[in-house]
């Protein structure tokens, strides 16, 4: 039944679904974020307010999509796991992808002025994405440390090169320079004795970025019903009318938690066995 | 050159090159629009505001890309052409449909208080991506054509539907059970016998949507040059000291040009042959 | 370092490496024959010989290509199971299947005349493939039990059918029209009652098809060693010379052994673990 | 109606068809040919004999599928072209290769022993296949004459390597040394200079590889008409009883011509359009 004879068109389309029985990861980053990051003065190494927008985005994200259980960030990345079972857009690699980076996109900007409420938005910000299928809990938990280990040799790279800069009065290019063939002691040392800073002391947000998983936690509310059919267990609050009392009762809602621990380490996997169903 | 022992997950992502030597088109689709217009008061059939929205966003988006050589959109739907030999992004399928997903997104937003100063944006926009590789120029033109001849039959049935309920009184259901098995000719008499209205008079941006082309125009700026390299061609507006004067000189820029005309008809291709590139 | 300026159309193949970590299963299947079984006369419903001629090919196969942990076959199918971590043809998927298609084609040709020495082969045996990852045991395990439940249900039907027109004096159409509409019981109740076969009573290879495991096999083989060195543990069969002696000893080779059991069954894996690796 | 509850992991099966309107190369290569030929003592450095069994099985392939237009082979490889509306196999790109390369391993192992009446095939030659979609003429036309550029290349090294090794008395190491870095004039010099041959006389099989094409021949056939309806243009050859002749008509069939000349040059695009459709 095509609509025109053009239609055929349509056929040149492939199709796309990622395999089943897979955990698919949707990657986002910047488009250009070393350019949008100097045009709108973010804090260097680290832009906490600006970390923090992301934060915001990716948890808007994740309560919009209950088939997410999982999100890493760092820098101008973030990373969000689908449940293995998913069936998100028929699992189609492309929908995923660029849904994902529509909906960052669109809280990101959405929110902007409650985070920098003095820095108008003068450049659209922009995020390409990708759609990764894995087909093991290991291969999961590798790529999510994969991405921890990066923030934290780019975090102990970037906070060496500005002290150097910011500090230490160096060029760009002398820091570049002075860094170069460096090993991570090398780094934890320089920041010590040059510029007396503990990279240990440093902030977690900074060194292992922000993973958001999602939890039960019950909430009250206040509930009218029937007083023959008033729940024993809940306290009643007050009558309403002769027939009715007010109770107060206990439900519970799905929040999402935001969290700068290690995501390597076992014990926030024992601790969090939700985030990867 | 391994980063950490973690990386090896990075082989799981797929290569997706689109076949070299073809046209891409990447079309951006409304997520959800249904829900997001009733919830900001669209007005139906058509809210030209809204349309205007869709078109300077997609403006923005061309502008920002110089591969992109033609869009056209209808309803919450913009598609966009890249020129045969682009290696935007390597001409890889996710980040080509991703990218331009956000970058609509990004400057959909940005201009919704522009276009609406007094409709707050209550809920995010997102639009879902693809992008479809065309081996000949056939093929383009029966794309785009397609999507004309879409536009076309949702808007006859779209400005029926709306005219038997506001019009009409008709309930949502009961305009859908009067417009079930009508054909083209049916809609047009019962629009002109029963709500006086003649469709072929009806605004062009609604019945063949807005098509969006690049052109070279000439532009006139003022620019200081030593009085003895003045070029004879341009008029001296005045001197600038002694040795220098400020003449006024012809430039070429590139302009995103709005039509709603049919692109189905060859005199479109005719008259806009950067269209395919 | 093109050899040519043409090289260029290289780059129009795409790079299809089937998802790490996955067990790949690949298919052959033969191409057209219900004509080729007809132009060489195969027994009908089940020739014994051409499944002993399908199991030597496949046999073949597995020998040759040491990542192969598993192959099930039936009627003009077979199904080879790579282990997990195969590299083989770096696990492109179009090289899988057509090599896998083409060995199996020239094993199954080569060993024709020994296995059908009064029937020429007058035309070609083909076979299409393909090559399908799979993320889970259960998943691999599943794929088997869909082969065996095939063969179960095509041969069931093929024994009603081929009693009702070899020895009912049915046409074909007759028989196929009695068929339709019965279930697996109807089909075994007609099989006793009308012709006195108990379906249960057939073969195990037409009614559980033919399963391929590798298997370590202890062989004996003489080997000529120094006196001093000869090992206890092995018989001396023959002194050779006055400082050699002939032993017995004792090796292992992987062996290709055929089954015709349940492969649904839970006892088949855990007798044979190393099918799935 | 799944035929039993394991029918889900046919799912996982990739949709693989090709790009519409596309024209669609399938390139069957030798699977480990350098030992196949060590073993079966081909000819060095060109089996003219082995040339022909190739050629052979290719022409099979190209009399079996009416789509095929063009082929071309050099060494153990050979390149079949898919005129650009067929719908063979759905255009799916796993069934493609793995079909045209099962079919020639066929027709090469089946007419082995009429091409090497003397040589056993002991041990089974196979094919790899893959199948790549190609947008324009220009692109097809490239393709093959990259493997033709590929054909010369090789060859010429190939001759002077194995005239240096079998009359210069060199071992195949020293000789792969002596050719390291030579240009091709370097090669054609030495193949004058030491071994007194021109290169130009080489046999054009060598040189040019060959090129398999689809022609309209006229052939004559006796058909026995009833004398009325006799038709004057064909002659008469006797009489069939009283009512009958037969006649000697003309009718045309597909025959596949093998040429060995370049295809590289326009002439042979202008000469044989039917080759690319």
């Amino acid at each position: 039944m095509a609509r025109s004879k053009y239609e055929y068109v349509k056929a040149f389309e492939r199709e796309d679904k990622l395999l089943p029985n897979t955990w698919i990861v949707v990657r986002v980053d910047g488009k250009g974020f070393h350019k949008f990051t100097k045009e709108h003065q973010f804090i260097k190494p680290n832009d906490v307010t600006a970390l923090q927008l992301m934060n915001h985005a990716a948890s808007a994200v994740m309560k919009e999509i209950d088939d997410l259980t999982l999100a890493y960030g760092q820098s101008d990345e973030y990373s969000f796991l689908f449940k293995r079972d998913t069936d998100y857009y028929s699992r189609r690699e492309v929908k995923l992808a660029s849904v994902i980076g529509s909906l960052f996109t669109a809280h990101y900007i959405l929110a902007w002025s409650r985070f920098f409420p003095d820095k108008p938005l003068t450049k659209p910000p922009a995020f390409d994405a990708r759609a990764v299928p894995y087909p093991s809990i290991e291969n999961v938990r590798d790529y999510f440390a994969w991405r921890q280990a990066d923030c934290h040799i780019n975090n102990l790279y970037n906070t060496s090169f500005w002290a150097l800069v910011l500090k230490g009065g160096l060029s760009e290019n002398a820091a570049m320079k002075r860094l170069s063939k460096t090993v991570a002691k090398d780094k934890n040392e320089l920041l010590f004795s040059e510029f007396g800073i503990n990279y240990n002391d440093e902030p977690e947000i900074f060194k292992k970025g922000s993973t958001l998983v999602k939890e039960l936690k019950p909430f009250m509310k206040e509930s009218r019903v029937p007083r023959k059919y008033a729940d024993p267990k809940f306290r009643v609050v007050r009558n309403d009318g002769l027939d009715h009392v007010i109770q107060e009762i206990t439900r519970q809602e799905t929040v999402v938690t935001e969290l700068h621990c290690s995501i390597i380490d076992e014990a926030f996997w024992i601790e969090y066995p939700q985030a990867v169903q």
